[in-house]
Formats: structure tokens, C-alpha cells, sequence
């Protein structure tokens, strides 16, 4: 079967996320969700069998766009798997039904989720706090957005978040929400600290020994926040907790263009010039206060725990059903 | 006394430092040598008591132009204060062989300082090391071309340094020097550490109790290096330490502008937006593993010794002579 | 509903925990249990509804006596919880009973717990061990009574733990057991520290990530211990482990009279002298080696698993049931 | 009962596990359940009761044999318990294949746990890691087998493991396997710790905090690797958890002859000289980075939650059935 | 020679110092050089040989009255050893008129001192900081009453100081001064941290290795600011630094009275109770930011360097001259 | 010139060096003092200019025996430079008698310097203490054995020190004093440390930021002593100090042969065995207490004082004078 195969809708919403116009584990997450919706409504035929090598496919070519954010499988296998391992399915419209179903209720979960996020988180922040976040996290702005709806008088700190500026992003979201806010270098967070009295950032993977994987840079705040003895909080929904790491699945960090770190000018000026653009770093769990999930705060140390609750012991062994057979 | 009446020459090199087309500690005390030496000859006068008040104006004109970078009021002192002390100088002209004489003298010293610290440097760096830099430094730059005109085979990484991009000069240079160079975010560096041997930066003051005051984003590189226990050298002239701060003068950091942090249409948009651009950081002498000067190899709580023997124990309290009487 | 219709020992119980007549998370806890004993046993109705609302003002009376320790709403809810809960309950009669076997069953299991503590917590003191201990805790001095039963030879170091001086108390308890005993001021311990092989304190309240709410000063010797590599144990019962802060929900320190630490005479003397008086502190769970509950000796970051263990997953969210209602 | 009265063949394994000819907590653990099958085979009798009391008798005695490695009771308990509990056995016929059954079951278990570790452990070994090994591991000797059949380029450095060189041991076996093996002093960690990308040691018991207890000098690795943020792994199945330890159960360190530090005559000629010779030590939880096991990469602050997978929550309290039984 | 040959206000002024009347380092060492003054002038003889035994005898009982304060035997030894090092004194006149000049240079030295500290010290105290204090200091309180009459809005925070709540002295002297002061437990320090931007503390003896002897309770504070790099200074006369311990020699600590800590009523009433009282403690040079100075601001690990400037290098050898001969 | 033409005691004791039979930084340095007297003896010519190049010779021969203590090149400068860089000898007859008395002097230097280390470092070892060492330290020697002579009751630990059982020599020559000794494997230290109170070690080179080089292991022992906050002291003559590394010069650590690690038997069998043997390690400042040497105890931030004060600050540029006119 071919990309060509697929509807433009889906490919599309491949492509933007491939491209980071659809940007953030969580964002990510409910866009594969609605593709899927989409590639279910787009099917015409009335063969099961054919429809699962279909769906089988279009699943596998969704978890491919982004190689780290686990998200993305999260969010497919809880829209296909039960799908796959339902036996007594009668017909193809039985199983866009449930598949329907499961999209739009992992997009209602995911909603949900940043919700209870920004509840729990808002508890955390004191009127009078000084906070710093780093790239452009929706469970942090949710929280943010809530605490100052609470009445709450916080200041908050945006690093630029080099190479890509999310920081801007995050800046404009947040003056828009009413906040306080300051635009800083990456590189000033040490001069900065002292002032600082919470940092909130989010996350793309949470492994199960409880380290965090997020934009570049963000190991390094924490390591600067630990020096001082700073609260550092990871906001995340629990679907970005990945069940692969239980089974020692390294978290593989995308290399990104060097044309996001030097003009292409630069490069073609110096063309010996090597450059090095890893998108994510690792921030091991001995460095994070706690994890603001929708189902509590978590200590990083309980990432073990809250894998088996929320996916089951053998979750990360089970490969995504279908997988095998939607390959042509 | 006012700032026209000084010759243009000396207004033009003051503007080059402050609006930093002059950069660089070195680079900036040499300038301040050749700008007295400049005010010295265009001085056509034959009055002795002028005389002086006008070196003393001009000395602390050049000294006002940055505020963070000690080699300034070193060189000042150095040259200009022989002559305040002297009480024997007979006439104009006497007073300016002698001035002209320390300017030159600093300005060779200076030159040698640099190819001793290449010397010294270079031997600490051996074959197949991976060495990490951080902005624009001459002495670092002298340590790694001897190195490899040495024959080393080395790596050299090289941040891009925030705001202003150092980084790309520094990249520039040593690719025009031979040297295999890879330019990474600074925010990468705890990701990349791992493969490093050794961190050589500059500074821009080194204080009694042997912290180094240095572009923004090093005390967190010295950080992270001491995480991993990899070797971070400073490299730098001991006229970059500071007497001063023998006697309690905290060093006074720069905040540089906010369009250097984002772009003027950004802040036109976002009026609200606040922004902090401090220009230099503070390492504190735990983590630094030695100081290359031209005077031996340092450990960072040796500075005290070092300051009493280049400047004598009184030099910090001891302002530049004849500042008072330039004052108008 | 007023604080006067309620009977007069339930009142005077709740003035005793208020002035620390009443002290220790658990004879707090057991004092609270015996007080819905007799409220129950007052209360003269037999309008079911309205025993309904007068148990849930009693609760809720009872449960803002004190703001730190969570023994206290533990206990409350672990008596009222099953009878709000309840939906077919027929009489107040039968409504009565319930309640009166919750609250002896609480105290039976408070008192057994101690023992299963005093069983674990021997097992881990050695022969000629020297042992520090902090404020006044039943679950310590149950340890160290049992430890000297068990013909161990142990030397007790307590600090006077000031504004209160529940050293003393302690020192009194343990010179009755026939403990080796010796009284040290606070400030000492970091000089005493060498000659301790363990430190064993009580708690107030656990958190979700492990971390230890206790007298002011414990986190001091944590830190202290923690310097050395000395092992610091808590002794608790699990109805301290809060699960309200799986919620974020912030643990608030009381903060109490200035006259605990200066004379009123002093105070009256310097008006414009201010004094802060936190009665608790927050020990970080990696700090701490061990918690000896009754259910084994948990390492800190198990708490939330605790949590899950004892009190069920969304123990924390659901608030004492009935208080609403009680509510007038 | 007298220890004649056993089968020459469970007294033999029992000798050879006390004098270190069978050695490793996997295979001490696979001898026992061996030597218990003998027991059963070698059992002519038919009455039930005096089965009981002859399986009790050679349980205790086969745990009593080594006091530090779990692995013993543990594999003793797998074969046992469920015999002691069976309330509805009818003969001894029925009990023998119940227990012959339950043995092999054992030896079975251990086999595939070292083929799951093997599999989950390679996949953090990397192409060109230098990796650092201690004493003679079994489940370490499987994943660098692995890693080396999966192409990997590996690098292992092995420590000669004083006093009783198992270093030997494993230089031999993994040159065997074809694997690039250096032997290094022990005492040269510190100097080799830079080339080494990860170590992985074995186990002989894991704690219910996390500690891992192995051959001594394996917590002086991992603090050196802790020192420099280097992955420190242990390798061990899940029967090496202790749930004693849940208990307050301290771990027995086993002190061994001195003639294993220093030769007889040289003892005879100097008769005053002591010698320590401690077997194992106690690697706290902070220095390891994960514990690879059959069922998943667990962080070491997961122990407690493994062992309640995999024993239940009351193991540890529940003795060997059928050992007081036993003692005759 | 017996102690009630000496003149009854030395005698006095020994008691003073014994009995904790006189207090802090600095007003000991001037006690002591009034107190060798009245000496020489209650000295009616005229023979120089006894008057050598005289003032060696004086000399010696002063030393001795306080243990662990180096400020004594060094106020003692800058008067008495010009003296015994003199070979060319003619009359018991002429000595005296030298030892009464030394004596008030000493005094004149030491109030210099002092000012000199407040200046430097003060230049560190920026306008908003909280500044956290220990004790009751002289060379403390004149810094913050420096930073007061500059104009800058400081807030100071006191600890109580068990047993002698010097804290209460601290709080009444700067009141006096217009601060705005806090008084706290010593147990509170850690809970109060997290407010504070710079510690100050007063020393009794500084060693050759640059740790830091003073009151009991110090070298917590400063664990304590270390574990959030909060600056922690000391400021002391250089008369407080150890010639001694260049040598090996160690600091004694005074152990105090019990009844220091507990009544003498409950001292009786447990006769088996012991109470542990030392009255200082070591702070190692690490956890200090820098030593304020009368000769500047000195990063700890140059103590060794001020020692050899102040006292050059012998000095800790050579006893106080005399001391032999006046002995009897 | 041939190595042949130097006299046969000359080249016997140079061999002694190389093949470790004359050991320890202080025995190898007295040694090469001694073989230049010898040398100076049996020289029979009287043309002062082929004396100066044979001196060279014998200099440069000796230094290169062992490359790694720089007693041995100090040792030399200290008896050879004053010879080379007095102008205005006029005999081989006065050249002679210069060089012999400086070799007696330095040996004579050597021996009082061991005599002042032990009285220094005798006051550091308290009665009651338990002391650790490693290897075989001559100074070591003489702390313990003055600590013993002074009637202190101590106990000390000494490693077996792989791989050559220095420890054995230890155990030896301190049970000839009268210790109580006991004798560890290396890999042990971390369990003993609890029972250590201070540890005491040799060196062979401190470097001028206050590294101590000594045989491999010490690093480790110091890390475990910063571990625990132990101290952890080095014991050595000043001319164990390398003014070479205020220059830059890296310390070159010896490898040595495999047999020391492994039989020949055993590598034979093994042929693609490859052994690791560094000889030394480097223990960096900040985990050492104290240096004793013979003009003080040291804090080993202050090397380069003593580096200056014992050799001037030139000293490590100078080459050991004659060198290049020696070599033919």
C-alpha cells in the first residue's frame, strides 16, 4: 500500500506534524487521534479484513512522523488496539464505530486531562510566585492561565528556547492570558534563578525510571534549579509516560536541521563547519520535585507505578496490534 | 572639561568599546592603551598642571565606557599611573615620553601575555581531546591554533552563544586556523558533554576570591562540567583580575539592550513584554579547575596571591590617580 | 449549628489538641476518634437527617482544631466515612452503632500499629548503638523502649527541641525506660553527629512524594545526617501519609505565638521586634533512608504507594463526606 | 533429625554452595531447587506427616548454608510454600510430584529470567560503549554475550575482584564469547571510570528501598561512577528481592576466612595482625541508575513495588512454612 | 607566684572574661591588652628581671582563662613579646613605657578594625537584602549599622542563640540602630532560608586552613546556606586567626556548664540525665563565601596567606615569649 | 657519553629505582642524592668544563629513571643547580666539595623534614582514633609510630594495596612499632569508613593547584572519605611539590608491567587478555583536609604559596641547569 493510498486530510495532518506546524506531545496526540478519525471516514470499501491491513497502515504511518514523542503510539493504540483485539466484530460498520468512538474519546480525555492539569498545578502556585518555564507547554500555560484567573499575582519567566523561539509563542499566549512576563536568553537561567520560585515545564516522554525527555535545554534548568534547591515541576498528561521504557526501549532524540541553528548562508560560506541540533535532552528524575499529571502529582520515582495503573504490566511489550499486517 | 574637546580619535576608539565593535577584554584594555597614547600626542599644550588634569579627564572617560570588564582600569592604571606618582617631571614633554613609553609597554606585554598562555595552555590539552568554548576569546583561540600548529588532533565545539553570536566568530577563526569545529545552541551543551575532554573559556574579570566573571551562559557550562567532573580551564592575562574586589566592590554586571534578545517589531507589538539581557555571569571558584595566565598555571583560589603579586596588597584601594583632578 | 450545642467533652477535647495540651499526630488522632464517640453517644435524636448533619458539623468542627497534622482528618474520615457512605442504613440507632465501632476500631488499630513499629524499628537498632532523636514521638520511644526490653545497649541523644522543650518530655519517657539518655541543644547536632550511628524522629504528616512534615528542626538534622551519610529513619503510623497531597493540595505550617520563643515582658519591651515561630518543617524524602510504619519499613519514594495501599486512588479528592452538609 | 540422616547428594550441594564451589545467587538458587528434588527422589516413605517434617528439615537446612544471598530462601519458598499450604493433599506420592514439579518450575523460571534479562539489557548496551564489570554476574555474562551475537562493538573492562579473583572467571568466559576484555586492579576504577560509558554488576540481594547488596567493592564502583554521572546497572532476576527486608530484616554481611586476604605463613609469622574480609556491600539506591530484571528496567525505588508483584505484600512476614515443623 | 599577688582589676577582668561577662572575641583581646596595661602600672618594682617574670606570669593567667578564643593569646603576644624580644632595655621605665604603647595600639588597632569591616562589609549589603545573623557580633552589628546609615532598607533576622540567647542582645542592640528585625529559633534556619540573600556571622578563631571556629550552632547555618548557595560570610579581626593551627594544633572547644541547659531543678530531680554543652563548633572553609577582613574581603582558603602576612611564617611556633619564665 | 662510563654504584641505584626495589618518594630522592655523591667521588679528572657535562649527565640519567615522583628532579635541582649557576668556581676540587655538601645537606634536610612531619601530624591523631592508610608512606610511618611513643591508643587499617602488597610492608613495620593493626583488601574501604577516623597518605607529586598524586587507589579512599565527611590528610616533604605544574606540565602517570596484575601463566593462556596498571591517581584538592609537611599542615589550596616560598616563582621554568650541555 502506498501514501498515495491515503486520504489528503490524513497525510496532511502527517506532514504538519513531521514539519512541527503541529507542535507539542499533546497537541500531536489529538491531531493522530482526529487522522484517524478522518482515515474512518474516508474508507469506502466493506471488507473487515481489508479494512484492518487499512487501518493497520495508516497507524504505523501516523507513529512514524515523530521518532520521539510517545504520545503519538499512546494516543493510536488507545484508538486502534481495541480494535484489533475485538474478535466478534461483524462488519466494517461496526468498527468504525468503535473506532469513531475511541478517537473522539481520547480527544475528550486529552481535554479533560489539561483541565484537572491546570487544577492540580494552579494549587502548587503562591500569590507573589515567581515563575520560569521554558519552550511552549499547553499544561503549563493552563495552569498559568488558571492560577491568574484564581487572582493570583505571579510573574513569569519565558526563555527564548533556542533554535526554534517557542519562547515568543509562549510569550505572546501568556500576555494575552494578562500575565507578567519576561523574555530571557537561554543561557541567562543561572543569573535568573535566584528570583525564581517555582519552574514548570512540560514534557514529550516520561520513561518509566521517572526521567523526563522535553525540548533541549530543559536537563539544564533543572540541574541549575536543583543547585539551588528551586521546586521543578513537569506538567504532563500520562499518555505521554512511555510503557516501551519498562522493556529498556531507549528514547531515541531527533536530530534536527542545521539550518534551524545557522543560516543556510553560514553553511554554504563554511561548508566544514559541522553542526549539532538534538531537539530533546533527558532530565534525570533526581533533578524533578514532581509530575503534574491528571491523575495527582506524582513523584518521578513513581513512574513505574502510574505506567502499570494507567497501561497494565505488559504494555510495552504488546507492539501496536496490526502493525505486522498493515505492512505491504 | 567636556567630551568635544577631546581628540577624535580617542571619542571614536570609546565608541568602538562601548558599542562593542571593540570586544574582548585584551582587545579592549590594548585599545585603551593606544587611546592614551592617541590623547598624549594630540595634546599640544606646555602647561604641566593642564597636562595632567587632561590625562586624568581622559583616563576616566576611557574607564567609564563599559562598566564589567576590569582590563579596562588595569590598562588605564597602568599606563597613567607611573605618571600621577611621579613628583620629579620636569615639563610637558617628559610627561609624555613616559606615558607614551607605558602604553606601548602594556600593549607589548599584553601580546606576549597572549603567546604564553597559548604555550602554557597547549600543553594541557593532548591528542584526540574534544574541547568545548564558549563566545569570542583571544587567549582560548591562541591555546587551540598552537595546539594544532602542535600537531594535536583535536575537536573543537563551539556554542552559539546568545544574543549576539560570538559563537559564529569564534567558528569563523578556527576553521580559518585548521581546526574540526561544530557549532551547537547553547542549550545543548548538557546533551553534548559527554563527549568532552576538556572546557576552555575566557574572562572577562577574575576576583580576589577567584570567581570569574565571563560572558552570560558560562558559570552554567561550569556547572554542568562539574556535574560530570570534566575539566574547565579559564584562560586569561592577570590584568583581568580585579584589586578592586579585594576590597568588597561587588562587580557591577551589564545589562545590555532588549533588542538584542528580540527583534524591535516583536517588542513594537507586545508593549507589555518585559525582557532581561544581562550580558555576563559569575563562576564561582569550585568550579573551575585552573586559571591559564601568563604567569603559570593558577588554581582559582590562588587569585588573592596572584593579585598581590602583580598589583602589591594595597592596589584595589588605591584609585586611579589624578581621576579627582580630571574631574571638571 | 453552634460550637455551644455541641456536648462539653467533645469542645474540651477540641481545646486540649488546639493548646497542645493534647500533642502527637497520633494521640491527636485518637483523641478525635474518642471525641465522635461521645458525640455519638449525646446525642439524644432520632431524626436521622439531622444526626447526618450533626456528625458532619462535628467532624468538621473537629477536623480545624489543628492545621498540619493530617491524623487528624485521616481519623475523622476513617470513622465518619463508611456512615455517609452508607445508603441503607434504617435508624439512628443503627447509624449510632456503626459509628461507635469505627471509632474503637481506630483506636485498636492506632495502639497495634505502635507495637508492629516498635517490632520493625528494633529490628533495625544494633547492639551499642548511639541514637538521636528529635521532639517528643510515641512511635520513637516505642522503638527505643522495646530495643532496651530486647537487652540492647543503646545510648539516646535528644535535642531540648525548642520553642517548647519537648526534649525534656522525652528525656523524662526514656530516663523512665532506663535508657542511657543525654540532652543536647539544637544547635549542637552538628557537632554531635559523629558519634550517632542512627537518627529515628516522628512525623506529622507524609506526602505523596515522600516527604516528611515534622516539629521544626527535623529537616535540619536530615540535612545534617544526610552531610555524614548517617541513616535517618521516620517512625509513623500510616494515618499520617496524607492523600490530599496527591492532589497538590499544599501542607500548611501552622505558624504559633511569639510568646513560645521570647517572654511577653521582652515583647512588651521591643515593640517593633518581630518574631517567626513555624512549628513544623519539611524534611525532602531524599533525605531520609527509611519510614518504620506498621506496614513495613517503606522507603520515602513508596509513599504514593502507600497512598494507593491504604486509602484507594482518588482517596484525596473525595473531601470528608457530609461536611456540606454539616455545614449551617 | 541429624544431618546424616539426608541424601549424600543434598549434603554435597549444601557443601559446595557453603565452600563457594557453586558460586552466583542464580545458580546457588537452581542448586537448591536441584538439591530439593534429590530430597524428594531420595524419600521412601509414605507417611504424609514425617514427609512434612523431612521436607521442613532440608528446607532449613539448605537456607542456613549461605546467610547473605536471598536467592536462597527465596528459591527454597517457590518449591516449598505451596507443598506447606496444600491443605488437601491425600499421599506422599501426590505431594512428591507436587514438590518435583515446583522445582523444575524453579530451574526453569531462572533459565528464561536470564534470557529475558539478557534481551532487555542489550538494548541499552550500544554499538562502541565501554563497559565496566565487577566480580563474576551470570545475568552480566548474558547480555554482554548478547550485545557481542547482535554485532555489537563492545568494550569490557573487568575487575580482578580481590581476594578471590572472580575477574578471572569472567575475563575467561567473555574472551570465550569473543568479547575485546581488559583486566584492571580494583583500585584503578577511579583512573579507568572515563573511558567507560556504563557498568553493570549482578546482585546477590535487592532491598525493599532499592540497595543493592553484591561482592565487595561493587558500592565503591557505583559511588566513583555516581561521582561522574556514568550509568551504574545492576542485573539480577526478581527472586534476589528480599521481601524480608520489608520487615526491618537487616541483610547479614558474610565475613569470610582470612586466609582469602593473606597466606598462611604469612598470618603464623605475624600473630597479632588482624584481618577484615567482608564478602559483600550495600549500594544505596541514589548511586544506580536501573535494575534490569526479567520483568522490566526498574528504577531501584521501584523494589518495594516488585516485591509486592512478585511475593505479595505479606512475604516477608510469613516464615518457610513448615520449618518450625522441621526442627526436630 | 600566686594568683592574689596580681593586682586585684586583672584578677577581675579575667573573671569578666571566664565568666562570660566579656563576651566575643573582640572585646576579650581588648580586655586582655587593658588588662596587661594595668598590670604595668600596678607594678611598683625596678627590678627588669622580676619584672620579666611579672608580666610572663600575667601573661600566661590571661591566656588561660577562655580555651577555644585565639583573639587572647594573640592580643597577649602582639603586646608582651616586642617586650621579651627586646635585648637592649635599660630599665624596668623603659619597658613599661613600651608594653603600655603596645597595649593601645592594640585597642587603637582593633576599633580600626572594626570600621575598616563595616566599611568593606557594608559594600556588600545591597539596598533589599535580608541578611540572616547568628549570635552577637561586633564586627557584625557594625556592618549592618553601617548599611543603616548609608540609607539601605535591610531586613535582619536573629537567631535566639541557645543556651544564652546572645540573639536577644543582637535584637536589642539593632533595634537600637533602627533595623528591622526578626528574632527566630535556631531550629527555624532552614524553614527561613529561602528569604535570606546574605548570612553574616563573627568568628572566634580562624584556622591556617580557613575553617571557621564560632558559636555553636554556626556551621549548621552555613550547611544550610550552602545547600542553597546562599552567601554565607564571616567577619572577623585578622587578631582571630590561628597562628597555632599552621602547626598542627588543635582548636579546643569549651564544653560549658549543664546548667546552661537545663535548671538546676530538673538536673536534680535526673540525676542520670547527662547534658552535652559545647559552646562552639567548626564551620569548614567550603561553605564560606569569603572572610571580611580589616585588611579585605578573603576568600577562606587564603587564610594560610593572611596568617603569613600578619604574623609571618613562624609565628604559630613560637610560644609566647616569656611564658617559661614566668612560670613558677 | 654511555651509561657504561658512570660509575657502577651510580648505575646500581638507578636500577634499584626503576625496578621499584628502592620505593617511596622520599627513599627514591635520598637515593639519587646519594648516587651523586658517588658519582662525585669516583669522578677522577680535573677539567671542570668535562666535570660540568658529566654532572649534566648523571643528573639527566638519574631524573629519568622513574617519570612520575618529582622528588627525584627536585631532589637533583636541589643538589646540582647551585653548582651549575655559580660562576666563579675554579677547581673540579671546590665544585666537588660544593656538590657533596649539598647532598649531604639534602639528605640531612630529608631526615629532619620526616622527624617535623610526624610532630605535626602527631597532633593531629587523638587518642582513641582509628586511622586508615594505604600503600607504605615513610611520613605515615613516623606520624603513627610518634603517635604510639606519645602513649596514644590507636587503631589503624591498612589496604593490602594491589598490586603489590605495599600494605603487607606496612603491616609489617607498624606491627614492629607496636600498632594494632588490621589488614584490608582495597575493595573493602567503603565498608570500614564508618569505623575511620582519619585517613593518612603518602604522595608522590603534589601539583600547584593542591592535586595530590599518590599510588593507585588513594583517589578512591579520598572519595569515599568526602563520602562521609572523613578526613582525609596527606603526609610529605615540600619537595614532593611539583613547581614544573604551575607551568603546565602534565604529571605522567607510569604504567607498569602486566605480571604485576596477572601470572605469566595466566597471560599466556590468555594472549588477547589485555591488562590495565596505572601506577598513580590523581586525588583532587577538594577531597583532601590537609597537607602535612614539614613547615606546616597545609590546606592544599595553598600549594602554590608553597611553591613559591620553598622553590620561588621561576622555579618550574628553570630546567634542571646543565641538563643540555650533559646530553651528547
Amino acid at each position: 500500500m502506498m501514501e498515495r493510498a491515503l486520504p489528503e486530510e490524513v497525510v496532511e495532518i502527517a506532514r504538519d506534524i513531521k514539519d512541527m506546524r503541529i507542535r507539542g506531545a499533546g497537541r500531536i496526540a489529538r491531531a493522530a487521534a482526529r487522522a484517524l478519525s478522518m482515515a474512518v471516514e474516508k474508507y469506502s470499501g466493506d471488507d473487515l479484513e481489508d479494512f484492518r491491513r487499512y487501518i493497520g497502515f495508516v497507524a504505523e504511518y501516523l507513529v512514524k512522523t515523530r521518532p520521539t514523542a510517545v504520545s503519538l503510539p499512546n494516543a493510536v493504540s488507545f484508538v486502534v488496539n481495541p480494535f484489533f483485539k475485538a474478535r466478534d466484530l461483524k462488519s466494517v460498520q461496526e468498527a468504525r464505530r468503535m473506532l469513531l468512538e475511541r478517537a473522539s474519546a481520547f480527544i475528550k480525555y486529552s481535554e479533560d486531562a489539561l483541565e484537572r492539569i491546570a487544577e492540580i498545578g494552579s494549587r502548587l502556585v503562591q500569590d507573589g510566585d515567581n515563575i520560569l518555564t521554558h519552550c511552549n507547554s499547553e499544561a503549563v500555560a493552563s495552569i498559568i492561565r488558571r492560577a491568574i484567573r484564581e487572582g493570583k499575582n505571579i510573574k513569569v519567566f519565558a526563555t527564548e528556547t533556542r533554535p526554534l523561539y517557542q519562547g515568543h509563542i509562549t510569550a505572546r499566549m501568556l500576555l494575552d492570558a494578562g500575565a507578567d512576563i519576561t523574555l530571557i536568553p537561554d543561557s541567562s537561567i543561572r543569573s535568573i534563578i535566584r528570583r525564581i520560585d517555582k519552574v514548570i515545564v512540560g514534557a514529550d516522554t516520561v520513561t518509566a525510571n521517572g526521567a523526563v525527555v522535553n525540548k533541549i535545554g530543559t536537563s539544564l534548568i533543572a540541574l541549575i534549579a536543583h543547585e539551588r534547591r528551586t521546586d521543578f515541576y513537569v506538567a504532563t498528561e500520562t499518555y505521554k509516560f512511555s510503557p516501551y521504557t519498562v522493556w529498556g526501549e531507549p528514547v531515541v532524540i531527533e536530530e534536527r536541521a542545521p539550518t534551524e541553528v545557522a543560516s543556510q548562508e553560514f553553511l554554504d560560506k563554511h561548508p566544514k563547519l559541522k553542526i549539532l541540533n538534538p531537539s530533546f535532552d533527558v532530565t534525570p528524575s533526581s533533578y524533578i520535585t514532581g509530575i503534574i499529571t491528571e491523575i495527582g502529582l506524582i513523584p518521578p520515582n513513581a513512574a513505574l507505578l502510574v505506567l502499570e495503573e494507567v497501561y497494565g504490566r505488559e504494555a510495552g511489550h504488546e507492539p501496536i496490534q496490526g502493525l505486522d499486517e498493515g505492512e505491504v
